[in-house]
């Protein structure tokens, strides 16, 4: 009954968030927004007499994605692959937790609904400290904006209608779990106020422009992303901060514009799933 | 600020429901399980002096867009495109429906978030009473299963973690109208019996076997789907009939390795989006 099973899970970077800290990890999580992408994460599960981790051939340890398949009682080489920097604000831990949920769901045949490996990814990032929205925006896809926090049984989720070419670059990491374990009450008062406004007015635009005021007001920028959001809002783009990283993000050709040489990509239009090679082969 | 855009929605075949009417039209709804496709509707919205719709470049009219533009105060020209047959089971309805809504809010700017084009988009179809349950399936993708009724603020909904060919035939259409403002009791109690057994155990062979059952419960076969559903069974594939279509669903090559001439998509990965060019030129 098992088998390799693939799945794809696309990036994701968050705009502005506040947190939320609840009764049990699944109900506990952050409201805020942000953007999917095309870059993703592809992780491929194949059983195994003993646990092992790879980003892009290179063995790791990642602590939530050890944690959810102890949680799911079986024992996997997993692969994963991604053309997006690790910590940096991606989500690539999110992605890879929710496309080991999704892969080994298929190859050890565990009869999960997607809700329930939805929410025991969550909950694996959750106890890892190593994210707090970052599943669940990235099992919807499109531009997520995380309304209530915490698994699907518990959160609540809408969408800004919206596609479009992004361009990205990364000066390095931050660390997630520095911030979301330390004092965040600016933060989630700032948090509050952006998805406020992003309600009122949920266009693309609205988003760059809250993520931005998001970022100055919760004390998160750092010098480089200033300087190069800076840059494209001069020549006329849209850019704001990947959080958390140090990274930079900018609608359609804002950073080429700008001068700088970004990574490119596009709004991912759906959420995680998994991969078919028919379909990869087709479209 | 006016221009051009165009969304892609997912078909979507039902394979049990159940019908819940609620005090207004998005709460109302269908509980139940279905298939979105990759062959879906494309919808391309432009500003016009007067409401024209077309589907495959033949003028019509779909009560459902109708009332929908005139909910958005908006007058347009909506070209729709399908490979899909309309009232044969495929959602072609709740499909145009939907993607009128998400390319008008793009072309009229409109400024609404995703959930509440979706609820404009089920509200249209409860009231035209072209379909309880397409448009919230469609607008999630993948194998949706409906857990509660109505648009987004009111239903709730799961999915099967599936992916894989789907072919399909249709010897022509059932009205949904009929059916679903007839007498439902029996048709409902099959439909939350189904519903109770996927999500059990929610697999493909499962959703396929319960759909199976649940048309010959709830009354609904006719004659040349049984015959179809019978010798796909026969040479050992999984096939179902689409409600509410006079059309057979089968897994994989299900169809063809029994003799029938059919046509060929695959489970979507995602729900309705905008189209960005970039995008399609891409994938």
């Amino acid at each position: 009954m098992t088998e390799s099973a693939s799945a794809f899970v696309p990036g994701h970077v968050t705009t502005f968030f506040s947190v939320h800290r609840r009764r049990t990890p699944a109900e506990t999580g952050s409201r805020g927004g942000g953007i999917t992408l095309t870059n993703g994460v592809t992780v491929r599960i194949e059983p195994a007499d003993e646990l092992k981790i790879s980003l892009n051939g290179t063995e790791l340890s990642m602590d939530p994605v050890t944690r959810l398949l102890s949680e799911l009682g079986v024992i996997a080489s997993v692969e994963a692959n991604s053309p997006l920097p690790l910590g940096a604000g991606f989500g690539v831990s999110g992605a890879a937790t929710l496309g080991t949920a999704l892969a080994a769901n298929q190859a050890f045949s565990l009869g999960y609904s997607e809700n329930e490996l939805i929410e025991l990814a969550h909950v694996s990032e959750v106890e890892s400290g190593t994210g707090l929205g970052d599943v669940v925006a990235q099992a919807r896809g499109g531009v997520p904006l995380r309304l209530e926090p915490g698994s699907p049984s518990n959160g609540k989720l809408d969408g800004i209608p919206a596609t479009g070419r992004i361009e990205w670059h990364s000066f390095g990491d931050l660390s997630t779990e520095a911030i979301i374990s330390g004092d965040i009450d600016q933060l989630s008062t700032a948090g509050e106020a952006a998805l406020a406004a992003v309600r009122k007015q949920p266009t693309l635009p609205t988003l760059f422009e809250v993520g931005r005021r998001f970022a100055r007001e919760a004390d998160l920028l750092v010098p480089e992303v200033t300087e190069a959001i800076e840059t494209v809002h001069t020549t006329g783009g849209e850019a704001m901060m990947a959080m958390l990283g140090r990274t930079v993000v900018a609608l359609d050709t804002g950073l080429s514009d700008a001068g700088y040489d970004p990574a490119h990509c596009w709004i991912h239009p759906g959420g995680a799933t998994l991969r078919s090679d028919d379909i990869h082969t087709r479209t």
